[in-house]
């Protein structure tokens, strides 16, 4: 979850609307257009931005993903084109914003968190994803080139589902709705992993274990941090304020619907994982008590024994018990006698 | 409350609407059609699923309950009958869908989860039943064919109650009111184990009770997330916002009462499982603590015993009190006396 | 608080309204009509439940206590005579039943739980009383015959305060009144327990100590499952949004008052049981940590003294100290010498 | 913080508005009358109660500060003349009232808590002090003759600020602001204590050091139950939500501002105490640790040395070692090599 | 965060509106006017206080900024030319003022706490802020001359971005936003200190550790106490309440939307933190018991071979063992095959 923030102090007291890319630096640069509707479609890769102006035509839907936000100048003559907020385009260059959802006259801004589970670290990682909605075109905005929207591609392209025949804002659902799948992923592996770390809690604890504890936790948290505002956005959407969104309400309500759900899983990982700790804690200290016992059933038989051995070795002039036929087996009898007593002893007060 | 989640990624980027059902494959596999009015009635086994058609006449009720949710084509076919959004077949579908409630314009779509207590294993078991409410008829959707609705099917048959004089939301109602009966029966169930676990906490603790106490927690976290969605749902029926709820409104109060109240035991048992956690540690604190007393009283009287005998089997040459008539004597009362004294030391601070 | 929780089972499925007792069987069954308006009082012990019938006249007031629930029967009848919904008469009967108040067109129902203290079992006890208020009688029903109305019995019989001179409201205030007042008591007697508890954990914490403060805890569960729904009923007498509470409104808002009070009392002991576990296990902590420390100086000084001596109790031929005059004398002033300055350096560090 | 609370069997089941003391019985009796307006001033010692009477004059301000609420006879008469509800009165005799305001139509009647701090026991005591606001009168209710109102009587008398040139409403502000100014003292003395916790804890923690945490905890309860209610008061207030008060709305809105800032500041103490226990868990534990390192280093040291020691003291015949020429000194050398052995090795190990 | 609290006392009983400077005497005192529109810029080191009246020409923005709050006299001065409410003055000179926002007719009054972090004592320093927007002027007045808004100043002289061509909403804007980017600078600087403090929990915790967590939990306590009546200030702000802020309103919802994520962050850090001393614990319970294995597993050893040796270190006349031609190499093998048989045994536990 480690990301760059050494912007931070560049930003203060600049104009606000200044456009600083708070990220790391990056090579890959891509704009990709896709241009529909219910009778056709054609895909541009976009070299000179100005072409963007061309698919404002209101008769077909436009899905513009730019790609690297190091482009500060590309993000810039973009939000010239299509007329954004300059306070829009600071937020999608500052990859730190919180989700959120602005209401524009023309235009919905949108700010998301994609997470991605690493396997090896078993690290959240964390892209944010910025999205315009306008009336007959989607900008989504994001850092890197990962494969997450394939499938809304391919649904157009192979016009599968009912995408080619709706409009903008449908797109936009398909778009937040893949977001949305992809949390489920993430609690699908943090699942498991709390199965794994409650067998490991009670059949074989260490301090390995409060450390994958805290792993889980700290995940939890990030997810926790996305996934509330996420559920935020969502409920605007799906109370349809807005005249951008029309036929999609409904989908937009069910998957609101799913951060709810996302919710109340991150919120009983939170629980269990609260609830772990505790049983660790328990756990040590039922140990260490097992340990004392044991140190204190030894010491409590072989003490006493040692100084009737000691007492014997004395080397007193008049001790009439050395003198004795059989005062060697006497003791040794003593000493097994008390032993055997002591062990008695203390099975019976349970100890053994 | 182990199941089956691999259909997660499939999900991810599909079209809304795409019925995939997300449970185990079973066998079972029957529709069951209960059709009645104050003067008749009549219950047919579907075999094919056009004959539902049929019971769209508004002149009776009809109860429709289908039984096994891997039959994809039988949902799919019984929603384009009664032309329910796919949306909505869609959560039918996928058994991992929250509890809630959704209105339409003809129906009301109803997701709810029925618990069962597994005495062997202790465990809390889900199933999903959804439900449409139309003007005269109800569907059940369910995956296995648990014998819950008997009672009903029942009533109806024999005419007992008043639920042959009514419609279609009393039936919801009868329904409703018998899975919130359930969590009843569960809750018994936990507060005869919690009992047990106190029980066992202050008389008998050990690590196995720490690991009871985890399980019932992790009852109760299941309990929680389907009852709090439960009690939504039942607070929006009993608001009588649909045209589709007219008489049955008081008993949908009624049953909404009975959420709350479960949840009230819920939390109580929340309370309580905390408690008894600290007071386990608190247990065994005292116990290390006791443990520890034993050792140190112990040590303290036998080893400066052990140092005295030490000190008499040195093997000097001149060592005075080893020729005296009475040394050993004297030192064997010196021992004793030491012993006792500690004895009494150690009653007097009321560690013995 | 055990109440028997056998009936659950039997109320499965079974149709709203039916009539289950769900206490326990008791031999007690009495009803008692009180009449009365500002110029004459009545009391009749009803014989026949008929009779009830003819207390409707509007222009006295009619107080009919029923005690004893598992006369079903009874109840069922008041019901018919009276116009009570079946669904009332199930609550009534359901001992289990969570506070709450229910508005009807003609009357108001209200629910709510008696609590009295065990001085023995150091238990809350529960009872509930349901009532209901018409205009110009009120209804209370109950499982034994307590004498907790004794006083609103005696204030109407002597005409006592105003209760002669004003209307059925302003009966059903008194009677509330006094349930309240009883929470006040069992205040009191928690307030003297944890101030109890507070002198024990300070200055004699024994592991009885934790069972008490686990039996407050629980007692504060159960007082706060009775006080929150209480006050909620409170809340909503003292809106005034029933046309049959008119001129004892500000003496609901009264009522209401020492509800939160109550309540604020209760969350107050809660905070104050919760500090006090903390502070048994650190004094706990501390005891195991000043034992240690005794058992740790004990060693420490004892078991190089032992070593020494054990040196010279070893029996190789040269050994040139056991030869010497004063190594005896020698060895025993290392020995002091060794020892005092331990004490010495543990009184340094403090552990002494 | 201790009440007498003797009398809360009395009030069972007594009728609303009967006049109960419940403090305790005090000699000071004394009720001061000042009476005001920006050409005039005037102050009695009210000796007859009927010349209350002759403050009604609306031309005036008058303030009427009765100290000693045992005498419920004067209390009664003054409710009399100046027609106050009885359910009034018996808030005012009750000492254990919560801090609340309720408006009537021609008054608005008040109840707060006047805290002050015990240096001597560390306590906050807690005073209630009721107050009613008529159209040109104001009364203060309390039990002791604290000179709190000194500041008032002293700015009337010299005509310091606003307060003679301005109505009843102002002279309660200026009441009010006085008791919340007392509320900063004791936070005052709180801040000072906890810093003082803080430091204890981190140098020198010890038994008595939680008693004192406890003892800071329950203060916090205290002011919090008293704080809360004083915001809910002063939120009213500020809302000017009443005929009676007009110009002194905004002086309301700034006292209302402190109560939030007091409240603030006791939730800040409220975390920092419960931090304050963790650590002083956390230094316990630490310290039995490092305890238990001492003890089993010197353990792991000398109980091995004891044993070849004890070797060379059997007495068998056949023992060559002991027959060496440098037997005893190779010995001595062992044991020496292994005791510091393993003090290199703990030292390595991190535990010396 | 020490902060002289000396004041308290002299303000009890006060009348509002009496002006006591509540901080620490300084040396600095400075008024700065800076006046500008779009075509012009002055910058007026204020000698006179009356010049300030010169100001009021509504053609320009004013910017006045007054250094050094215990010259109350000036601070009265400004108040009586810009006629600012008595109650508005009081508060700029009391330094401990929560932070909030108040509307007056012709200006709002805002209170805000600048923070900065101290990089030697890891203490957040707090310095209070006040600020009055009118309809073409500011005023800022703060204890010391800090350069926090060179910045600005900087962007006036230079005419970057947008200020000089908009009016004071815009100016106050600025001025807050560099207030909340300082919080971002501090959340920095904790961010960097919770994960040393993760390092240093996991790899080496020592009591210092603790104490770091602390003092990091009372750095975000006083954090909490700032950013969530900040986040209440800004909430207002966006809301576009008041006729002098019109054209900012965009730019205020934007900075409001940092302060959300700033809590956020906060809040994150906080359950960091408390995670964080959940696993110290567990850490060092973990040592413990580990040094008790130690200990338990040693004196299990060598404890019974002790016995041994002393046995035969016994002085019995008859001892046929001593006599014995391998008695003593044999006793040494005896005591060779236990020792490795315990080690062996501990080993299959475990426990080495
Ligand atoms: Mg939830
Ligand atoms: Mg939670
Ligand atoms: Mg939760
Ligand atoms: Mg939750
Ligand atoms: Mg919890
Ligand atoms: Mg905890
Ligand atoms: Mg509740
Ligand atoms: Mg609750
Ligand atoms: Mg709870
Ligand atoms: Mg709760
Ligand atoms: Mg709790
Ligand atoms: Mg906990
Ligand atoms: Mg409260
Ligand atoms: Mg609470
Ligand atoms: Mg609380
Ligand atoms: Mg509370
Ligand atoms: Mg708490
Ligand atoms: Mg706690
Ligand atoms: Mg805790
Ligand atoms: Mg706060
Ligand atoms: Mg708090
Ligand atoms: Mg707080
Ligand atoms: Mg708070
Ligand atoms: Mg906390
Ligand atoms: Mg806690
Ligand atoms: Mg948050
Ligand atoms: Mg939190
Ligand atoms: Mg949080
Ligand atoms: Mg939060
Ligand atoms: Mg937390
Ligand atoms: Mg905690």
């Amino acid at each position: 979850m480690k990301r760059s923030k050494k912007e931070i102090g560049k930003k203060v007291g600049v104009p606000p609307g200044t456009l600083i890319y708070t990220g790391d630096k990056r090579e890959e640069f891509e704009i990709t257009a896709i241009d529909y509707n219910a009778s056709g479609y054609r895909k541009i890769k976009v070299k000179d931005i100005d072409e963007c102006a061309s698919f404002k035509d209101p008769s077909t839907v436009t899905w513009i993903d730019v790609v690297g936000l190091h482009r500060v100048d590309a993000v810039e003559k973009i939000g010239k084109i299509y007329n954004l907020h300059p306070l829009v385009l600071e937020d999608i260059l500052n990859i730190h914003q919180r989700s959120k959802i602005e209401y524009f006259e023309d235009y919905i801004f949108i700010v998301l968190k994609m997470l991605t589970y690493d396997d090896k670290s078993h690290e959240i990682e964390i892209e944010q994803v910025s999205m315009v909605l306008g009336d007959s075109f989607v900008f989504t905005f994001r850092e890197r080139k990962l494969d997450i929207f394939d499938p809304i591609r391919e649904r157009i392209e192979n016009d599968k589902g009912a995408i080619r025949k709706r409009g903008a804002d449908y797109l936009l659902h398909a778009l937040i709705d893949i977001i949305v799948d992809h949390y489920y992923i993430i609690l699908e592996k943090l699942g498991e992993e709390i199965e794994g770390l409650e067998n490991e809690v009670i059949t074989n604890p260490s301090q390995d274990t409060v450390q994958a504890i805290h792993k889980f936790k700290s995940n939890l948290i990030n997810m926790r941090r996305s996934a509330w505002p996420l559920r935020e956005v969502l409920s605007q959407l799906s109370k349809g304020d807005s005249h951008l969104i029309t036929e999609a309400l409904i989908y937009f309500r069910d998957v609101y619907d799913h951060t709810i759900q996302a919710i109340d899983t991150v919120e009983m990982f939170r629980d269990m994982a609260s609830s772990l700790l505790d049983i660790y804690l328990s756990n040590i200290s039922n140990k260490t008590n097992e340990i004392m016992k044991v140190l204190t059933i030894l010491a409590t038989i072989f003490i006493p024994l040692t100084l009737i051995a000691g007492i014997y070795g004395m080397n007193f002039k008049y001790m009439p018990e050395l003198e004795w036929r059989y005062g060697y087996p006497m003791v040794l009898i003593v000493i097994l006698v008390i032993g055997i007593g002591m062990v008695v002893y203390f099975k019976r007060k349970k100890w053994m």
